[in-house]
């Protein structure tokens, strides 16, 4: 149960979005920001990302919710998804995204864990300084919205087949503020 | 020096907010919506628990910044600020920004630290669900900016007079995305 009373029963952030739509609005223009901005890297990596920093914070709606929209984007190969979290260095990916993925992974530990060789390994691998940002970026937001979701102790659907229909929803729509209080599809 | 080439020699997250405008925007305003809204929590707690959250975790730059803001809304009170950050519980606050203060450093470490006997001790000292809700997102949302700022190792003033000259500006102008790239006052 919820830590406040939301008056309403959506899951995870989308019951805090209903809440405040006032702080949703700056927060779902950066969720879409960070996670569709066409520049640089793409939405299956800015996903991937997403999902690696809400598995290690351990939110349970976040990391699923986002590898599901990643598996979208992979083209349904939710495995790789999956090896993404259990280890991303055995994953079929790019060097690239395994040293943006370590520099992800360093920012959710804490800002200061970022190493000038992580950069560099990451530039070597074909990162450039927009692709660092947003990565560091995306983690540092992730590390924000697994609090917020968790910290408020909001609700997860425990039916993992309504993730994959939410994920498609986002997907073809994106995170505009409305878009979170929408029912699931039927 | 910072880990990606930002193209200016502005402090902090004014150098990642001119960087890169697209992110400005959506940050600013969810900072301006968080620490200046006039509903619930004043402006002073709030730039009291943002303070409080980034000197938990180590940013000197966010930690300063928001300090030198928090104290021109307590009159120049620069030591309550620092009893904040060393020892709350001590500190000539109410009750209910004690127990705020309690939530935030558990949404520091991480949602799920946060416990039901926590929500309810804030709420006994007056605190409303709104209170409460802000309080985790203020919270979260500098993990965010604490992790960004430190992640790309941006510089900080080590001039310490420059702090609170800048809080002024910020303290007449709010967080628009415009004041970030705006020079020091002379």
């Amino acid at each position: 149960m919820p830590h406040i009373h939301l008056d309403n029963d959506l899951p995870g952030i989308r019951a805090l979005m209903a809440f405040r739509p006032e702080t949703a609005e700056p927060l779902s223009a950066l969720a879409n920001i960070l996670l569709r901005n066409p520049e640089g890297l793409s939405m299956a990596e800015r996903e991937l990302i997403a999902t690696y920093v809400s598995y290690l914070n351990d939110c349970f709606y976040c990391n699923h919710s986002h590898g599901e929209i990643a598996c979208i984007y992979l083209h349904g190969d939710g495995e790789l998804v999956e090896q993404v979290r259990k280890n991303f260095n055995k994953a079929a990916i790019s060097e690239k995204l395994k040293s943006l993925l370590a520099i992800a992974a360093k920012v959710q530990q804490g800002g200061k864990f970022v190493t000038e060789e992580d950069i560099e390994k990451a530039k070597q691998n074909g990162a450039t300084d927009i692709d660092i940002h947003d990565t560091v970026l995306i983690a540092a937001a992730f590390c924000m919205f697994n609090r917020y979701v968790d910290g408020l102790n909001t609700t997860a659907p425990t039916d993992m087949a309504s993730y994959p229909l939410r994920a498609r929803q986002i997907a073809e729509n994106g995170y505009g503020s409305h878009i979170y209080t929408q029912k699931q599809p039927a």
